[in-house]
């Protein structure tokens, strides 16, 4: 199973790839997409779809999951970091991806083995786990994060031979099941 | 030049399909994307593009405008709105069109004659403006005034020999410039 993991952003996309076999986890890629700091929204909605386009072509994910996203204090960016996440979940579905979702907390929750971990610690732990040579930057590494935590749910699903919601339940610590 | 209007919306999307030859504006088709009450984001947008999709595939459309839309009172609707409304601007560029955007002030002084026109004058106003023979449905009546809007804007660009910034400042009447 390869893993595409998105970390939505207007600004900046986040991406990475990972392959889980078995238990074992595998780094394969990892990087931002960005669409620079001006002009007009259609085109930088374009600049992710075709990013996020190329990494699936060259990658070849089985699946996908992306960060959820949260309103922020200034309404303006809310409705533009809707935009750019739906753009991403438009270019994965569009590719006939599954594409699932994970919040910030259960990324972390899987990642760290707590809900409130800085981001320091989610590029240390994502680069630990992966056996990185060095820290992934920090828009790579939450979305090695969100392929690290999808990958994890679906070892979860597996031992408990149930349906997403049960999922909820069950404390990760580490990446681990605990 | 066939243009194509867009009124985002997660639950429903209306399309416009218009012709504009010289002067001279003519309905092709209109309608909307439903996507469901319920269910899972990701499937709910790829509603969308294969609509989008759908519509672009059959109409031949040679450019879109697209309502913008405002932050709602309720962050999380502001949320749903901006991915699905990111949709539909992917789903648009994803087939090369060029995308405008139109406040909901500028589709309603350009179809009406006053941005503070209701609903039903809209409605009304696209009616006589198309020569329907009846009145559009309301999510149907703002995406086919959007295609109106940038119909009558790229009169107003081509009789100033401006670019779109300068257009900001010309006052349309019932789809006239004044």
């Amino acid at each position: 199973m390869i893993i595409l993991g998105i970390d939505p952003g207007l600004r900046t996309t986040g991406f990475g790839v990972i392959e889980k076999h078995g238990a074992r986890l595998r780094y394969i890629a990892s990087g931002t997409i960005k669409t620079g700091l001006e002009g007009a929204l259609p085109p930088r909605l374009k600049v992710i779809l075709h990013g996020v386009s190329e990494i699936i072509t060259t990658y070849r994910p089985t699946c996908a999951a992306i960060e959820k996203v949260f309103v922020n204090v200034n309404p303006h960016s809310t409705l533009l970091l809707g935009q750019a996440r739906g753009a991403a979940i438009t270019a994965l579905v569009g590719a006939d991806l599954d594409v699932a979702e994970y919040s910030p907390t259960q990324i972390k929750q899987a990642v760290v083995g707590t809900g409130k971990a800085a981001k320091p610690q989610v590029q240390d732990m994502v680069s630990r786990l992966l056996k990185l040579p060095g820290l992934p930057g920090t828009d790579a590494a939450d979305a090695l994060g969100v392929a690290i935590c999808h990958a994890n749910s679906q070892d979860a699903l597996a031992l408990i031979g149930a349906t997403a919601p049960a999922f909820q339940g069950l404390r990760m610590k580490r990446g681990r099941l605990v």
